[in-house]
């Protein structure tokens, strides 16, 4: 266990906290609910953003940024956007400030530069992008339009914790514009797949695609599909939505374009997007009481090289073997860091790659040099063995695709043994109360009782899955037909 | 010249921002001041972005992330800082919109969700970050921080401009803190020596290294170094800055740090930036009547290759030669737009390619498959030349080079040409009203003087050449001995 860091077993929220801070991933700012994050944890996020663009961009879309304020009378065009988001907004009224007249050492606001019309800190895009998109569109040679953006947004939210809710976050948010309604629906579709093949390829993160019930769409979207996934404490995160829109912003904000024959039609939307959320997931995805836990193909760092010397001759051979190592792994391709820092003790060091959760450590000592050997930990198992030198690149290159695929067949498991199939209203709330985990029960398909069973409960629909098969059943709650089952859980 | 386009030597303002319309680069938003950066205007940000995070690591630093809010408190300890920026700041002091009582169509302010302490949209974040590093920073072994971050901020400008003076603009913002003044100083200008490298080698932009006057300094750094670039109408433009903070900032915060001996000092400490503005030094540096001009190193499109054809069997047999070549370019590393639009004439791709800068156009027609060759044209030079098929793709990759070079080299010719010494008042004014460019010349060193040539002229000090000599002479306004020359101009 690592010094400090609570057990998950115990305090599975008290863990998640302390490895946040203990792994330099983010902390907390001087602004209520808006977080720093770190520059090791930037960088993990930086290793999703570039996969995420290079997916974005193999699909056909390009990047571009749009303004970060809305005014509000473009804010509520659309109305069941603007109602969903106008309870979190951060809102921009002055553009200056002044000496305070009575302490000359303050500011204030300057009650003369007070705005015509206020402006909304986005807290998603769609009302300025698609204000924009009526300027671009005339025919349908100007469809389709595929555009992502990677910004921050603000969502004043009034509980948050680091990454899985927070005021300010940064994420990607896709906006498409389409000629046909069949085009759009394949793109949400597509995009969602973009989603779970990187959250499952890249993050080692097994999840389920479903549609989301009416209560829990996207204000404004006619559809949302989500990627569902589960923690280790049993609970479920969404990881990504992507929205199927309709005609719902082009009527907004009158965007009509001049088909084939010269018939005007609205034009149809999607909007996607995918936050630093996702770090909140990937860290209750796969680590441990030892710390932070990273796929091979999210690491900054992939290995680490520690030396274990006396004085300085000891260093200087353990040095020259250990960069040969390096050299070798680095010309296959890895990150690695060879950490001779000579303020700071092996076992210091073999701790801090463990919490920052380095997928392999070498470790190389005198009796190493002797014995033509280096010793190779996995952080993921915790295991070591000793092997010849001149088998370590090798074997250790290997390693980065038998951990990733370790580390998601693992997370498999774990899923399929977390997700559980009831069918009375005794058994879900045993299981929601006593187990956790996903689990299949028939639902009425009615708001109603989704809320009822949300306030007895607190476990939500997370998804109506792609693959659920269509059998008869009975609405655990009320009884009434059913004739699919959905997927509950306490969730993110 | 391009159809619509003003010509730079009638209209040089018209021209520009025709161009940033014409070449798809920005736009003008539903938001005053802040623009939309259409995707290929971003394509070529983007390409700065990868090059300029390239040289920060390569040079030790790290990204991370820091909130968009300052609160006003944190805002205003460091005074000079906040007296400089406290004019153009956006304010928030809402979170939370609420239906129109009397017009429920509508959103107002909740005047129930006020904030305790207003949020100041950054404009540069200096503030947020030292109250921050206070926490990281207790003694030697936690120094140097030198951490980077891409960002938006937002300054209230009033006279705004696409690109050159934005209210919200993109940049990054280098952070570092310092355990000794040296150690800062050194910093300061290597990363004027990054920007400037940047600058001629990627931009093929050829600056000036030079201070800021006190009078032109960042408000709380102790001195700031810029580079200077020289536009085509003559007219100066300030590329990037790197300013030496002294312990300003650690005094505001309190950081102090522990020395070897244990004993207690501020923090020493840098900033450095460039924006989107550098989008603007670009278009303005080598593009012409016909349209952008890029540098290859920056062009989101090298090449572009169109099929010149009547018929699909032709345009199958040009297609054929066109992939050969192009996938021979990519195989060389080259960006290559092969485009078989059928929707578009060839007058109108060779038309586009030229207006969006795309260092090299391939045409391919019938003719040129019976004999064997295609015609290459540069847009540098608008010059093409009709050459053997088998020798085109070693031609056009050797040409990337050439171009590159080409246009830093006639932009350097372009400064030394509009590089004008001069010794009197009567020269200064001759050549500030009717010449422009740089002007060489004598000043007394102080601010009022700096001032008084500012009022009288628009021209001002950009900097003090790195490399200005030790010359005795008298300041051209006052008559007042001056120990060197420094660079005037009227500049963006």
């Amino acid at each position: 266990m690592a010094k400090g860091l609570p057990k998950r077993s115990e305090d599975f929220s008290g863990w998640y906290n302390e490895l946040v801070g203990m792994a330099d991933l983010a902390e907390n700012s001087g602004v209520r609910g808006c977080m720093v994050i770190k520059p090791y944890g930037f960088a993990i996020w930086e290793k999703m953003q570039d996969q995420l663009d290079r997916m974005f961009k193999e699909t056909g879309h390009q990047n571009a940024y749009f303004p970060l304020f809305v005014p509000k009378s473009l804010f509520e065009a659309e109305e069941k956007n603007a109602e969903g988001f106008a309870k979190e907004c951060a809102v921009v009224t002055h553009y200056r400030l002044k000496t305070d007249p009575e302490d000359a050492s303050k500011l204030i606001v300057d009650p003369n530069a007070k705005l015509e019309e206020e402006l909304i800190v986005r807290p998603t895009s769609e009302a300025i992008i698609w204000n924009t998109y009526k300027g671009w569109i005339q025919s349908y040679r100007d469809l389709p339009i595929l555009i992502n953006q990677w910004a921050n947004v603000v969502r004043w939210e009034m509980r948050t914790r680091l990454f899985l809710r927070t005021a300010e976050f940064l994420w990607q948010e896709g906006h498409t514009a389409h000629a046909t309604k069949q085009e759009a629906l394949d793109e949400t579709a597509q995009m969602l797949d973009v989603y779970a093949a990187f959250a499952e390829n890249f993050m080692a993160m097994p999840v389920v695609k479903g549609y989301k019930t009416e209560n829990e769409r996207f204000a404004g979207a006619d559809d949302t599909y989500c990627i569902e996934a589960l923690m280790q404490d049993g609970k479920a995160l969404q990881a990504g939505t992507s929205h199927f829109l309709g005609q719902n912003f082009a009527k907004a904000f009158d965007v009509k374009f001049a088909d084939k024959d010269g018939k005007q039609d609205y034009v149809w939307a999607t909007s996607w997007g995918v936050s630093t959320r996702l770090m909140g997931a990937l860290i209750m995805s796969h680590s441990d009481d030892y710390g932070l836990v990273l796929p091979p193909k999210l690491a900054p760092i992939q290995v680490a090289i520690v030396p274990i010397y006396k004085g300085e001759d000891q260093l200087a051979q353990v040095s020259e073997v250990a960069n040969e190592i390096k050299d070798a792994l680095i010309a296959k391709g890895l990150s690695v860091k060879y950490d001779d820092d000579d303020k700071r003790k092996p076992g210091w060091k073999f701790a801090e790659y463990e919490v920052k959760g380095v997928p392999v450590r070498i470790a190389i000592g005198a009796r190493d040099l002797e014995n033509g050997t280096v010793e190779v930990a996995r952080r993921d198992t915790m295991s070591k063995e000793t092997m010849p030198r001149e088998e370590v690149v090798d074997h250790v290159a290997g390693l980065m695709d038998e951990i990733q695929c370790s580390l998601l067949v693992r997370n498999q498991q774990f899923v399929k043994e977390n997700t559980h199939e009831v069918e009375t209203w005794e058994e879900f709330v045993d299981v929601i109360e006593n187990k956790g985990g996903f689990v299949s029960a028939h639902w009425d398909g009615t708001g109603e009782t989704e809320q009822q069973i949300k306030e007895a409960t607190k476990a939500t629909i997370r998804c109506i899955p792609f693959d659920a098969q269509e059998v008869e059943g009975k609405c655990i709650f009320t009884g009434n037909p059913s004739k699919r089952k959905v997927l509950f859980a306490k969730a993110y």
